[in-house]
């Protein structure tokens, strides 16, 4: 499998195939995550964040320094060029000459895509708009094989922001590649789209419902999302939803003893802390996860 | 020559067979820009711009990358200690024992100069003021040599907004180094101020005009620049000029087959899309060009 | 005697033999900073930095790099996921996963302390509220170390704002396990705690007062502080206060020969610019003992 040159902007790009093959290849990198290595030196990575995101950009940073290559980059759209009005297509054309691979996260949806036609280097969609975000569902994967040995034949469960949250976007396409069980828990305000659902209805079984305690005892993932304020048209629409769900050591003793817990991050109250310390806790694994998977995805973009 | 240790302040403190030696110099970067050295290894490079560049701040970080260095800084006054009220001399005299050199963009005329009297480290002036720009100068020069074989016996124009931009300053004055034809294309407000022309006359011919139409057809170089809207101290002398010059295909066609488009960029509107896949743009090089001028000043200072 | 996975959040927390071992790994790290070093290879250093501070974050930056680590990091809390609301424990278990060692700045007390129960790599205070900067009292250790041959035995005074300012506070807590007198000059209303000033006593000579002429002559040396606007509650108090103490040419000739100045950075107009080019002034030769501190600091957490 020919991964060198390629972009990573969209999950649905992507082949379960070449999914399992980028799982694997994040395997191989866990040693070389804690020693470091010098598999990229003299190569450089650009993290050009429009949007702040302290945990995707550090991510992206670390994984290319453990892999010895060096990093540039803005992470506010306030400090680029931008400010002076300048467009994505020649910011791209003009940071492609200082690297080898370009981070790229931005509010628009569309706005990867569009960098990626534009660009002689590979585009890693690090968030795109309310649409993709494909190392995190990437990352999203990784736990869950790793946690669970297996993503075949499991029951999960999404929870929270399916409309705004990005994160579940990708994850939800991901997942329809697996043979499992998916169910959609959000107020009705906050489903996921139609099209996605039904694209992902095609390949898998869905339940959607706003009620987590009937489906709680029978899932073995729980993926819960923050109710991004950020991404309300309209304040009073966020008011109305958020902390309708809230998890705390009570609500999750309905649920299985195996049950693992996912969070993107950064979460609010969503999660009591109490949770952190049951063997349930897997967010803090997940976003480490990601390092592992970001390295992969560089050294396999990047031959 | 010897230029261990030499600051970069302004292209007047240069001749033009140290310019001609800095521009062979960074033709011999070529190679390692794309794969690499370690020729500065285990040194540092501060950037601190205390006004925002991307452009410029990314290509000098990811020169001195490219040469096994690493890089600390700032993108942003707001969070350096400026904000606490330290003068430029305090700055330079702390960050000086940081880094082996330091490149400064700052929004005071005279702030390069000052710096480098006070630094014990070359001074790279990154930008100051609507003064200098020495750096573009040398990547505008290195392009222009690279795409037409010589500098000698061309016809240069240069257009746009004359009076604020610093790039056009160090340009003209570096140009006037060597046996060409200089013309200065602008709306009378924003015309190249007087001292400098006159200084320039001394030494190549010179047409000011604000038609570009009549002096297409003959020149060989067309250097185009934004009407820098931030540099204006009224918006309403702002309005009556922004948008004064557009380069269009139907524009261009007046121009020789040979002509080349260079920018400084973050162009907006000045120079429309359609021009980008035609073989007189040359601006996307231009920046390219940037990183092997910087790689080449940094070896040169460092030793 | 073993630091390895050692936090750094108190000067409180070091013996004097300790801080002794600190102070003479940091001189072994002078050539090293020359010429840099490979003994961090493969590692990472966060420098996650809630409050503004270039000259601390690019001291323990280039620390790191010298030692031939490297660094990711924020500069401002603005760009960080604290906007989204994330707590600091939370913070800190994501970016333990990305970096073997943290150095936090962080405007509330007690957030060093509470960011090294939570974490599983080691954590260094960088500043914490107005309470601690434990690094920066190693550097003037060193520096008064270095500059005198000796801790022991001199007359040492701090000047300036003894009550807002977290440097002096850490200062007097190590200049404490010291056989000196301890002279604390201050306005009434930036006079040093009680209680820090009580625990100190049981241990040194402490004279307390609001005049520097008096003590002036018999100092070995004058540790000057800017009184931080930003640290004030109420802008009125701050009026009453700036500018009280002044050191010029003039001041300083009541003083011994060999009386060195030291200052923490940045420096308003409580140190006139005449005095940098006497033998009094050493701040600056104190800010770049920073680079060597910190490489010892870091070389001896990280193993």
């Amino acid at each position: 499998m020919k991964f060198t040159g390629r972009d990573i902007i969209s999950i649905e790009d992507f082949s379960r195939k070449e999914i399992d093959y980028i799982l694997q290849a994040s395997q191989k990198m866990e040693p070389l995550a804690s020693k470091g290595s010098d598999m990229l030196k003299g190569k450089i990575l650009a993290t050009l964040f429009f949007e702040p995101s302290t945990r995707t950009r550090l991510s992206f940073e670390a994984a290319m320094l453990k892999l010895g290559g060096s990093t540039i980059g803005f992470a506010d759209a306030d400090i680029s060029s931008v400010k002076k009005g300048e467009n994505l297509s020649d910011t791209i054309r003009t940071i492609e000459n200082y690297a080898e691979a370009i981070a790229l996260r931005h509010p628009l949806e569309g706005s990867a895509r569009l960098a990626a036609e534009f660009s002689n280097v590979p585009i890693l969609n690090a968030g795109s708009g309310a649409e993709e975000h494909p190392t995190q569902a990437l990352m999203d994967l990784y736990t869950i094989k790793k946690e669970k040995g297996k993503i075949d034949n499991l029951k999960i469960a999404l929870l929270g922001d399916l409309r705004y949250g990005r994160t579940v976007h990708s994850l939800a396409s991901a997942l329809s590649l697996y043979d499992i069980e998916l169910f959609l828990i959000s107020p009705k305000s906050l489903r996921m789209r139609k099209g996605l659902v039904n694209s992902i209805k095609n390949k898998i079984s869905i339940i959607e419902d706003k009620n987590l305690e009937k489906i709680l005892p029978e899932i073995d993932v729980l993926y819960v999302t923050r109710i991004q304020k950020e991404r309300f048209p309209d304040p009073a629409e966020y008011s109305k939803v958020k902390g309708v769900y809230k998890i705390d050591i009570n609500t999750i003793k309905a649920g299985k003893e195996s049950l693992i817990l996912l969070h993107p991050l950064p979460r609010l109250d969503e999660i009591s802390a109490e949770i952190d310390k049951t063997p349930h806790a897997k967010y803090f694994q997940q976003v480490g996860n990601g390092i592992v998977v970001r390295m992969a995805l560089l050294s396999l973009v990047l031959g």
